[in-house]
């Protein structure tokens, strides 16, 4: 099925998001956080922990960037003033282990997956656009079985209006032509949309509170929801015959 | 001084590595491991703490990639061995802050390296290749206030051939018209030789455990040494003109 248009060269570029587009992600968080809240029993509750986490996340997230190995020092940190500075040596170890197990965890790809980038690959360039770690990013990209259906894989540092204009530059892409598909209104529709690109949400079951979008920018913008990536190849089809989307 | 001879578009690319080569980067790692083997103490000496986290590291390098967090990380890891999990809470505390003021650290240029740039950046176009942490990379490059002389900045996960023939290939950039110039064998030298490239070598003062070349390799291959970043231009113009180095 492959266009007969246009060489493959000439196909216009999708960009995907990869953690909570392709494949599970968010749900390892929420596990290890469920552990850590246990091991931070002795000293806060639940919900004290949760808070503390995320406050510790957001004041650190310029240095620590997007990512497992950041998180655990997040973790760490918070165990350690939630504590005060009691919490002995070997918990601090297994929390570092939670985040080996995440780092060798084995790619889960979401459902429909597989045969949704085989079906957008005949009509797209296909450029994985994520941020997050470098080393584990490309490392999942590669466990993930799916690397051969990608023309090319970006991490960034961060998901924002100029991060995806030199994405975009570098591949030779114009903006109005690039169309960018994934979970994250903040990260993936809103900065696309924000330089003159258009953007397709894919939502997962749930969102990180550092990736709620501002709500005021979202009741501004205009994108298209579909349920799973296996829709996006018929909405595609559908706009480029003209039809409304 | 810009050469007469080529529009900027078609000026040869020049590689450039960053640690150590145009900034300071192992001296912080080596000044914290004397802080870790401080720590360490009451439960091993210096010598016993300097094997036990290289030991650490080199286990978990595919995991944790380079740059600072990972260092962190291992710094623990080997901490609650080494104490057989006694180490408190507040040392592991302590050794995520030498982590932050690492990520935080102002950028200390090697002597000499904006004029070598302003100068090299005449006859080509500068093209950074760093390994290590996306986010830290990133912003110790804004950081430098030497942004504006590079072509491009790539960082990758590992400086192996595939890397750099990725990343050559990328950029329309033929290995065989490409330089590569660092301080250190193993990443900067022997992978760009390998992929039919040149490389010329700036050392630094020490050279981390992690990168030390395989000595058979370093014997075969041919590459011109130089002491400062200043004398690259140098040599370049003499190989230009058809000189030998």
């Amino acid at each position: 099925m492959a266009n007969p248009e246009l060489p493959p060269d000439d196909l216009p570029v999708l960009g995907l998001d990869a953690d909570d587009t392709l494949w599970e992600n968010e749900a390892r968080f929420h596990e290890v956080e469920g552990r850590f809240r246990d091991l931070m029993e002795p000293w806060a509750d639940g919900t004290t922990t949760d808070s503390a986490l995320l406050a510790t996340e957001r004041a650190n997230i310029a240095r620590h960037g997007y990512g497992v190995k950041g998180f655990v020092l997040s973790m760490i940190v918070t165990a350690v003033e939630l504590s005060e500075g009691r919490v002995e040596g070997r918990w601090i170890g297994d929390i570092v282990s939670w985040g080996h197990e995440m780092l060798d965890h084995p790619v889960q790809l979401l459902d429909g997956v597989t045969d949704a980038l085989d079906r957008l690959g005949t009509t797209h360039r296909l450029l994985v656009i994520t941020k997050g770690d470098l080393n584990d990013q490309m490392g999942k990209v590669s466990r993930s079985g799916l690397a051969d259906r990608f023309w090319r894989v970006e991490v960034v540092a961060e998901k924002d209006e100029a991060s995806y204009a030199a994405v975009l530059d570098r591949h030779g892409v114009e903006p109005s032509a690039f169309v960018m598909v994934g979970n994250s209104v903040k990260s993936d529709v809103l900065p696309v949309l924000g330089i003159g690109g258009r953007a397709i949400h894919v939502p997962h079951t749930t969102t990180w509170a550092l990736e709620e979008p501002d709500p005021v920018a979202v009741a501004a913008a205009e994108f298209p929801t579909v349920d799973r990536l296996a829709d996006v190849a018929d909405l595609l089809v559908a706009r480029s015959a003209g039809r409304p989307s």
